[in-house]
């Protein structure tokens, strides 16, 4: 493999001193850019340019090209795995994507099993190929949904608002919930574990939902699972270690829980202060965060104004590591020459931190 | 007016001793209670049960007729105030409220004007029956939505996932949104007023949607003019003390903000840890809170679990002050008589730590 030309993105992750902070966002991967739009169109479908390795390898690379991000992400769907499990993933055009046969009983709940990776080769055969012809210019990201947050999607059938199926499940018969996240545990864990082999250079858990359970549950329900897969991931490899983000939504109040997960980082949304989530976690991890993803719609001297906010709440990186992301995933109406200023911003300004 | 006979609620909001902790539920005059949906078929819509004064009074008492709560709210919509500004609310079945004409341009935020308090005398109609009707039987709780939660609805227009339109306002022209606030925090404050000289006994502001805003956001375009509201309310009344709630969803990690705002309790959602909570605002402020409403879908063992974990939660109440709540609104989905054993369990586990 070609040595890494960029390693800022990697070093940040470890802790390690980079000139500049790197960036890159959630979803940069999509529909805010025209070309991705265009290649989707060709693909058919979501599922279609999920699913073809060649598609997703493009659209992987597409904002690259326009914008000087010092990491690229796989693009994919978190719902891959309980789609390989045999639930049925379908996306409908205006919808979110819902299961066809969500787990709704017992006798689903206990037939549920880790499947065979070979239903996702697709996915790591598109990590394989966005690695190669990323050709060492920044480092590839793989990823999966947390136990927790696939459990969610499988109970409910689809997107929620109270998540009435998955809690009624938590609080009656907790027993059925932890077998569905113990598979889910070691489904991720061999799905990360396959794309890291494939050449995913680090590795993010999107715990989207877990901000949604009561305190004391998400470290029972969500948080513990995540750490049976941090447990068992590879974390070295070609030579290299391979670092691991944990993102959970909406969990700026269990940080310090978070980062004693075995995570390298820990990513924010924009509601956390990041000077107090590092106080919190004694710089024995690194943050990833935390621009509300709207403020690319004030216009370009807000987002500079909101981009210097978030580095100066971090401050000093020092002995810390901080890698800048927006809150949450990058909204489909977002102009692009937002991101132009945003990048431009957060390497420029963030040189005085790192000083 | 007659003297109260139970003011165990009142007491713990001012963080005086009681024998027990007092509960009440967010959005307890609702569609899980069969006498409600009758009285709603009755009033027509929604807004026909909400702007008449006898039916808001029938339904706000319903609960306390089946259920030993120790405290009654005004049955109402948050809503009433932007609509008694001219917006034109209306509820469409089966989605959520809408106003005919949100605050789009710069004109039609100029024009914005704090509203004649005349137009929302239903409400105060409502309060004044209610109060009479309570009988001293428990406290009567007045409310309103929080100026940035009714900007929210104003400028959106509905309800939304990602306050696309409002933040680009705050991002783009703080100008206006401070401007809107402003007039809203006015309003609110001569509508909170006017409740409390109608009869309501302690007053609640719902920032439903305050846990939206990025750190630094929330305490300059939310909490600011929470503030704003509570510096020129009435705090005594008929030789009374009127205390005042402020719940902020999503506002966990702001609660030290938050009861800096002069409110004399502060309400936390479910993924708020009571305990940590009371160290960071040293007793201060009472809490109110902090059952998951999902919950009560475990059935009666596991809801006094969970009843009993939160009030281990906040711990012997000594200095400080508890009010047993859900974090958010009861579900319509709600079995009724899972209120009777949260009910139970909360009176009957929560006397040791008074002791």
């Amino acid at each position: 493999m070609t040595p890494l030309k960029n390693d800022t993105f990697l070093r940040a992750l470890l802790r390690q001193p980079v000139p500049y902070t790197p960036i890159w966002m959630m979803r940069q991967a999509g529909r805010y850019l025209p070309e991705y739009n265009q290649t989707r169109a060709r693909a058919g479908s979501f599922l279609g340019l999920a699913q073809n390795p060649e598609y997703a390898c493009e659209v992987s690379l597409q904002p690259l090209r326009r914008f000087d991000l010092d990491a690229a992400i796989l693009f994919s769907d978190i719902l891959t795995v309980p789609d390989a499990m045999g639930l049925g993933l379908q996306f409908v055009a205006g919808e979110g994507p819902h299961f066809e046969r969500p787990l709704r009983d017992e006798q689903a709940i206990a037939a549920l099993q880790v499947p065979d990776m070979g239903h996702l080769q697709y996915v790591f055969d598109a990590v394989s190929l966005v690695r190669r012809e990323l050709d060492g210019s920044v480092p590839l990201i793989g990823f999966s949904g947390s136990p927790w947050t696939l459990a969610c999607y499988m109970v409910e059938g689809q997107g929620s608002t109270d998540y009435r199926q998955i809690k009624t499940l938590l609080y009656q018969r907790p027993d059925l919930l932890h077998h569905i996240l113990d598979i889910n545990a070691r489904s991720v864990q061999a799905y990360l574990n396959a794309q890291i082999r494939a050449g995913a250079q680090a590795v993010m858990v999107f715990d989207s939902w877990g901000g949604v359970l009561a305190d004391g549950m998400f470290q029972q329900f969500s948080l513990r699972y995540t750490q049976q897969v941090l447990d068992g991931l590879i974390r070295e490899h070609e030579g290299q270690r391979i670092p691991a983000i944990v993102f959970t939504k909406g969990g700026g109040q269990w940080v310090r829980d978070i980062a004693a997960s075995g995570c390298d980082t820990v990513g924010l949304d924009w509601t956390a202060r990041l000077s107090a989530a590092r106080l919190a976690v004694n710089d024995q991890v690194a943050l990833q965060g935390n621009l509300d993803p709207m403020a690319l719609f004030g216009g370009d001297a807000a987002i500079r104004t909101e981009v210097r906010r978030v580095l100066a709440d971090f401050g000093q990186v020092g002995k810390g590591g901080h890698v800048f992301n927006l809150g949450h995933g990058i909204s489909q109406f977002t102009p692009p020459d937002a991101v132009v200023s945003l990048v431009d911003e957060v390497h420029s300004a963030s040189r005085a931190y790192h000083a």
